[in-house]
C-alpha cells in the first residue's frame, strides 16, 4: 500500500477509544477488553479497515481486531468510524513478526486480505504465509487453527497453499475467483478496485487441528 | 475433447506394437511388459499423446504407461508415433474408474493433464480428482503416492486442490502460471492452444506416504 504522511497521526489515533495503543498488555486478558467470551478474529494488516468495520457490524457477537503496521494507514480507517459506536472492534498499531507478545491461545481466526507479496525470493521471508510466521500463529489459536486468506497475487498464493499446505493446514475451500463462490464477502477497498478492473481474487481456507 | 469418428480405430490400435489390448491381464505383472524394473508413470486422458510420447523421450528410464478413454483420441497418438521405436511407452484404452483392474502397487506417479472439468455439481464425481477415484488411485501407488495436475480450468483446480488436501496429500509445488516455473515441462496439445491464446496453465505436485 502506498503511503502518504498523516499529520498528528499518532494523536488522531490515541484519541480514538477503539485504538489500543499498548497491545503487549493485554496478552491472556483481551476477553477483559471485549467484556465478553465471545470468539477473537484477527486481521494482520488491515489497511484502511473496509473489511473488519464490515465484518464487526455484520457479527457482533464475535469481537474483531486489526492490526496494521504503519500508523499513517491505520488513521485513515479510525476516521471513516470515529462517529461510530462498534464494540466489538479494535484497532492496534503492530508488527506482525511480534505477534506472540500480544496474544496467547485467544484467537479464532486469522484473515490475510491482500497482503504484500513481497515478490523478491530474498524476501520470502517477509511473506505473512512463510512458514516462521506459520509457526508465530501457532501459540495465537486457541483451538483450531483456521487462517482465511484472499489475494489477487496469483504467486502469493501459490506461495501460501505450498507453505500452508507442508505446514499441515487442510484447505476446505479454495477458489481461484472468489466472486464465483456463493459466500458472504465483505470486500477491502483494494479488492473493490481489483475487482472493477476485471481481476480474479483467489481465496483459500486453511483449518488445523490444535 | 471433440471426438471424431476414426475408421478401422480398432483395428489401427491394435496393429500397433505400444498398445496394450487387454491391459487387466497384465496386474502385477507391468514390469514384464517392460522387461524391466524401472519405476512406472501412468497419464490417465492422455489425448493425442504429446506429453507422454516427449516424456517417454526424454526419461528412457522411466517406463510410461497413457490412458485413454476414447479409441478415436489414441489412434492419433498412434498414428504419430508409427514409425518409431520407444520401448518405455505403452498405451491403453481403458476407463478410470476400473483402474483396479489394471494395477496394483506399481505405479510410482500419476499425470492429470487438462483432465474434463464436468463443471455442473451434480457431475462433481466424474472429475478424475474427486475423493472417490482418489480411492482407487489408492491401490495403485507402489510408495509414495504423487499426483501432477495440470489444468487451465480454475474451478477444476480449486476442486482439485480441496479433495487432494482433504485426502491427505500435501503440496510441494503450486502455481497458477505454470510458464513461469523453472521447470522442465512438456506441453500437451491442449496446453500449447491454451498458452498461444494467452491463458495461464494451473499446476500442482501432491504427495502422500503410503
Amino acid at each position: 500500500m502506498r503511503l502518504r504522511n498523516v499529520k498528528n497521526a499518532k494523536e488522531k489515533l490515541e484519541s480514538c477509544n477503539l485504538f489500543i495503543a499498548n497491545p503487549v498488555d493485554y496478552k491472556e486478558k483481551w476477553s477483559s477488553v471485549f467484556q465478553n467470551d465471545h470468539e477473537i478474529h484477527l486481521e494482520i494488516g488491515m489497511g484502511k479497515g473496509d473489511f473488519l468495520i464490515a465484518m464487526a457490524k455484520a457479527y457482533p457477537n464475535i469481537n474483531f481486531i486489526g492490526m496494521e503496521k504503519y500508523e499513517s494507514v491505520l488513521v485513515r480507517a479510525i476516521e471513516k468510524i470515529s462517529l461510530e459506536n462498534i464494540p466489538n472492534l479494535r484497532f492496534m498499531c503492530f508488527d506482525a513478526k511480534n505477534l506472540q507478545d500480544v496474544f496467547y491461545k485467544e484467537i479464532s481466526k486469522i484473515y490475510l486480505n491482500f497482503s504484500d507479496p513481497w515478490p523478491k525470493t530474498r524476501h520470502a521471508k517477509r511473506r505473512l504465509t512463510h512458514a516462521n510466521f506459520l509457526a508465530i500463529y501457532d501459540n495465537l489459536f486457541q483451538n483450531e487453527k483456521v487462517i482465511v486468506q484472499k489475494t489477487d497475487n496469483i504467486d502469493l498464493f501459490a506461495f501460501s497453499l505450498e507453505q500452508l499446505s507442508l505446514y499441515g493446514y487442510i484447505f476446505k475451500r479454495v477458489s481461484l475467483d472468489l466472486s464465483s463462490l456463493a459466500i458472504p464477502n465483505f470486500k477491502t477497498e483494494y479488492e473493490q478496485k481489483f475487482e472493477n478492473l476485471g481481476y480474479k481474487i483467489n481465496y483459500v481456507e486453511a483449518y488445523k487441528k490444535i
